[in-house]
């Protein structure tokens, strides 16, 4: 019996702190070895490639089920080949509460329906969108013991968004059973309120939406999100941060002491609030919430990506085509930006534009690539085998060629989605291998692996979602 | 005929940026001549004094009706006589609106009632708790045109509270109308979530109230507030201060070019949460919302008042006496503290207080003092003739003792409420005679004035309440 | 006998925090009444005019001596021409020491020449270039008895710039004897650094004197002066501040308590670094340090204008002519920027560039207009009978006609220098009458005064002066 | 011949990012291989231990030659003996330049004495004291050729202080050649001039150190080291930060872009001022520059570390003994504070003192520690064999024992000094095994190794030090 089930041989091994010329051996899915050669087994070679921990995309929507009855177009199987095609092994997606039902049985769907379909390893956040006393009381410690230990909560959208009290009931539960709460922070009322406006005066085009929900929208729930957070002394992450005001919050924050932490995606990198305004209908296809700003934000982003005010950047990867009964033209080429679905995809795309822009565009280091996309995605969220390279790590690896110049076509995405926003741009560095607990299940763009292949990674209790420890006022935590 | 109706003799005059010994000379109610030595009419004498504007009180609750029927027992008539008293001469009081209701007939209602019983004189903050569209479309320019121009809303209290729609349509129709929006900012769910919890665990007692609202509370709301009215781009005042964090974003609004203004009264520059942990039921006496924090949060206070981030010092003056049908205690001494009536006294205390702590305690100059209580908020509220001396500005003054001693007493406050918070405090500095339109309606505590001598302030469009000009994304402020 | 000396009829009175309507009396060179109508004594006509104090210009270059024998073109008599010209009627200027020498002796020269020259009134800022024991223990006492104050210190210029231990030796002599200290702040190092690298690079043109003092250059110093004046507790004024990188030194050390306050000049306001870039020898007119920014820069000014972070605004006249034996030109057209005499004039100037940009131009108020140029630089420098207008108060006026447009020309400057930076620039607002004392000294532009009609303004001892009175570690003040 | 020429097995391997049970391999003095099970060669056990990269400290001073000849006590067989003793296994420490002598010459004589002396790996600082046109233009690129691309500068003590043209001069100088500068941050003249008054006052005790230089003067140096880089764009690192204001301003300078880097030593986060009031002479013990602060000092510094604002951890060890004919007490026990040696020894005490206080006290993580004590420094000074554990980099390696509880004494130091300040403190968490390129050179406190073994690093170009790439104003570099 060969020592190894598969040796990377010859690549340049990045970590979170590190980069290094190594072999790779791995054992039963997991690294055995690290060491300047290795023998005995079949090889990889990845000669001039960077070896990297395969991605951890801890935003992204798939199969998600809609309340009239089906899912998003995009599922387990269609996400999987797409994360693989684009290097990333593990994502953490969403089970969605509707109004007035539980959060057990739509998680006990989403995992079945993980379970046949995906390719990748997976876990969940679930999102809460009605915050019943039997939910809270009786469903999440069910729910947290089953190894799901995020929380998603909306400011804004109907019928999804909760509250202040909600919110506040939903960090209470999360601060007594150990979860993360992670939060989509727009103002509800502000948005319905300048839309209703927008509207009523005419302005109906795609380019609107980022007119219906300036930054300050934005920057008004982060800090609002974070404050309730401080006040129940519970950690959260922001998702998706677009721009410079929210950013400073959560700056503030993290300064304070406040444990939260900030998400930002490609989108918000890449593109600009102008993109929503291209010729007939095209500019849908940008259109996500927060939506994309401008080149000073662009370049504000980079600089909390710098600072570490931004530690996590996942793709926020959305459902919906642009044809189709369920995509964004459904409504037809007149539809007010209000009828538009929201959001893009990008779970292919996430790490080939954050390599292209941040590494090749001199922003940030591999090891920053490798912490961003990886390493602090899996640490927040509790996926301790995941994200790392080390002894005893999965063996989910990507192989990178840093010098290879693609041009993005939504072919390239492997997704069921039916554009890419990213459609016609060049980047370079692209994924050429990935390689999941062992085995080798992208190459050269060639996706090989079994429906139902992935794993659910339940997740224990962990360091990110304790506490700070001190209540306002010296509360005792049992009262709430 | 004289040439003067009354002769200010030989007083060091007090303006907001200056002070001189002077004669003032007063004909038809209105300061006619300020010089070195003026001759003709009768006199008073100030030498060894101070003669300052008459306080202007921008924040206070007189005779407030309530929603099942009656009024607070504050009334126009001893409300006025406790201004008076202690050297205040212009009041911003409050009209209500209940819900359901309309503005136009509680603010008829409250022009009847103070017109019959004012001493001092008077313009109305309009309460809004209801924005229905016949209120905001029909009503408020009617209102407007009555001479109303500042709006009240609160973020919390049952049943006065609006939501962010409906605090965003009051500002829309502020910017519209010309209005000046003054806010109570708390954020009304995390309050009620905490008492809630409080009130569970057995945590009943008075000074639980600090706890059911901590300074983070506080905050969320102030920047809520501030970051709805830049969308909007209407002016806003934030109502009492209460420690460093409102403050601080108060602070960097005003640093971003928002037309923020912000207001403190005594009771959070004296009295601390620990007040409310008097023995027995006496810490309800120090109740009111928010609630006072601790020496820290008065440093912090002066501090914001020296840079002029809060700019303006007002009573908030409030209705509720400690004994009696509707008092503090009327659920009985082991009501919880969610069921006690907040608010303090302050209409007759206000000025000493501010002089004693502030002005002999170092912190402010004379001039600071006539800023902060007379010429700012008269200024902020567009009360053109009051909180100035010079010619042409009504005559309004008051003779105040730099060096006098006095112990407090509820006597000395002459107000219908039954208690002082400030009980037994020796202040230095004190008001002595009152002069209203040129009349001496106070001297050495006696208040003499007739019954409805006081007059309607209407306030006319003015400087503060013009929008900064530019909304968020080149919105036409017509669409709103 | 008239009861006035002189009545200013009809216009409209600004003070520091008001405007009204009234007519002014004069007595004996002072104001004696305000009031809505006087009678009894000549009259001059302020109908449709603002009526403000005279200017106090109080930091500008007038008959300055040369350390080699003679002395600024701009006398006494020429400069009091200027100013009266331009509305100011009173001007703290310099006293200069000269390396190896006493105060005292050139203190006797300035006064005899002013008391010579002068038709304004005046103050003088004793430079001091030679910290020496002589200086500081036996000749600043007696200058201060004599009514000086104010000392000035370089920390650039040779050979006028002290190092840290003369400054703190400045610092701690101001201390003890209750002056305040005024700072040119530019690192001396870093210049000639700077210059010595772009003359080796052939970079000798005007323009490149802004590239030898970028702003970080400015700010550097400028933190230094603050540091060190905390370090000791003396009060310190910030000459020229001339962008955002010093103007946020001193906000922030404001907010930390510091007594420190911050002047800018028009020329910061007005031009930038791109006019020392015209054609020719042109670019000299315009050099002066710290040099002109840029648009960015001029915005930032007017923001720390409206934060009061800035609170004077001053000329910094200088007394270089264009042409002749000692102009900017004398060393030739081909003379690198080291060699040029930098300082621009602006005596004249001063006011209408603010009053024009400033009010006319949106960012400032009649009332803060006269608090920048007359009331706090009176305030800050003891000047207690100037910059206010108030029974008591010097009767110093300027008359000003808010809509006049005017279009600068060197003749309109009534100075000995030749040339003036704002050639050709159109103003709105001009001063149409000066009084000095109850004196009419200038009419539709006519100077009308004796010389030597000007008074020395002896200093005593005053508020803005007082430390703060906490020294670090709790050293006894005796000790320094 | 076996695989591997040791194995240190079943350690808990720490990383600046991860930390992982595994074996690592060794061979030829690196790293070969990290595993699951390694086999094959002579092993050390490491259960239940950690095992963390030697400790690299890259501040102390070491056989540190002087100006009238002999050297420091602490030689580099000692302080090697101290550095292993501690689990330190790599070096900065500083060649000297003398008033008027050259760097090339020094660095020689240091290079001969460490190649005798010093048992661990070492790479110097090269201090200039005098920059003249000599050593900045024909020794420094010699130097740097050799392998420095260090430079350290002194803002205060003579002689050895740089003013601010020689310090640009320096920075200069690093950014033509590729060097990192480090600064020690203190106002000279103001310490000078504090220290005068002192003395003048009769205040001569140790405690007084502190008094002669509080925060406000590093404060003061730090902002002007940082203004003068960003002048030069420069990158460079500040010395011992000691307190929450000069964190303030490195942590300002890396908001705005600027490459500065910030370090503090365990004397700042465990002594305080108070420590120099001890008894007797005692205090002379405990006197380093700048001075230890207080509670909130540590505090902050403690956040600075959290916000990584700080990121270099070092030991300043100082090689001054307490008796003896060059030590603290050589001048006798009157002698004044300002006749004491500065500096404390802490090269064996640095990594328990930083391992009980912040990670058994809760502030770090482990692999923080590493971070702070091994990988940043590392980076941060180019030794890039150093600090890591990877395939490939030194097998520098230290055995910790977390729960080990130790009272330190000065034997435990086994340094030549001969005090330590922290004598009598228990620490949790002790070094039993220190490996160097693969020897085992310290094992339960004996160390084990032969004079000389240790070795030179010479650096090469690096990241760290490139500079950022713009000079103000579009300066040619070249020019420079």
């Amino acid at each position: 019996m060969p020592e190894f089930d598969l040796i990377v041989r010859g690549g340049t091994v990045v970590t979170a702190s590190d980069q290094f010329l190594a072999d790779i051996g791995i054992r039963a899915g997991r690294i055995a070895a690290i060491a300047d050669r290795l023998e005995g087994g079949p090889e990889i070679d990845a000669t001039g490639l960077f070896v990297m921990p395969g991605g951890v995309d801890s935003h992204c929507h798939i199969e998600q089920l809609q309340d009239g009855g089906g899912a998003d177009e995009e599922t387990f199987l269609t996400g999987s080949t797409a994360a693989l095609a684009g290097g990333t092994t593990s994502v953490v997606t969403f089970s969605t509460q509707f109004k007035g039902g539980g959060v057990l049985a739509p998680l006990a769907e989403y995992r079945r329906r993980a379970a046949a379909g995906a390719m990748v390893d997976y876990a969940f956040h679930q999102i809460i969108t009605d915050a019943t006393e039997a939910v809270i009381r009786t469903e999440l410690p069910e729910l947290v013991a089953s190894g799901v230990r995020s929380l998603k909560v909306f400011l804004t959208y109907d019928p999804l968004r909760l509250d202040d009290r909600e919110y506040l009931e939903v960090l209470s539960a999360a601060r007594r059973l150990g979860c993360l709460v992670t939060v989509h922070c727009e103002n509800y009322d502000a948005i319905a309120w300048r839309s209703k406006a927008l509207l009523a005066d005419g302005r109906t085009a795609a380019k609107y939406h980022a007119w219906s929900r300036p930054e300050v929208v934005e920057r008004e729930a982060t800090h609002r999100a974070i404050a309730l957070a401080e006040l129940v002394d519970t950690p959260i992450e922001v998702f998706h941060v677009s721009g410079s005001q929210a950013a400073e919050e959560i700056a503030r924050a993290q300064r304070r002491g406040v444990k939260v932490w900030g998400e930002t995606c490609p989108q918000y990198l890449v593109l600009t609030a102008e993109d929503m305004d291209r010729p007939g209908f095209e500019g849908a296809k940008f259109m996500c919430s927060p939506a994309p700003r401008d080149a000073a934000g662009t370049a504000a982003l980079w600089e909390a990506i710098r600072l570490r005010t931004l530690e996590v950047i996942s793709s926020d990867h959305s459902g919906w085509c642009y044809d189709g009964a369920r995509g964004k033209r459904a409504g037809g080429d007149d539809a007010p930006f209000t009828k538009i679905p929201n959001g893009v995809p990008g779970l292919a795309a996430r790490l080939p534009l954050l390599w292209s822009e941040g590494v090749a565009g001199g922003h940030i280091t591999p090891s920053d690539f490798v912490r961003l996309t990886a390493t602090q995605p899996a640490w927040l969220f509790g996926l301790q085998a995941k994200g790392r390279i080390a002894p005893g790590a999965d063996a989910d690896l990507v192989l990178w060629d840093p010098a290879k110049k693609v041009t993005i076509t939504n072919a390239l995405m492997q997704q069921a989605i039916d554009y890419t926003p990213y459609e016609g741009k060049e980047v370079t560095g692209w994924p050429v291998a990935t390689i999941l607990r062992g085995q080798v299940v992208m190459k050269d763009g060639v996706v090989q692996a079994k429906p139902g292949s992935g794993r659910y990674i339940p997740v224990p209790a962990y360091d990110a979602i304790r506490p700070r420890g001190v209540l306002p006022d010296g509360f005792d935590a049992a009262a709430f």
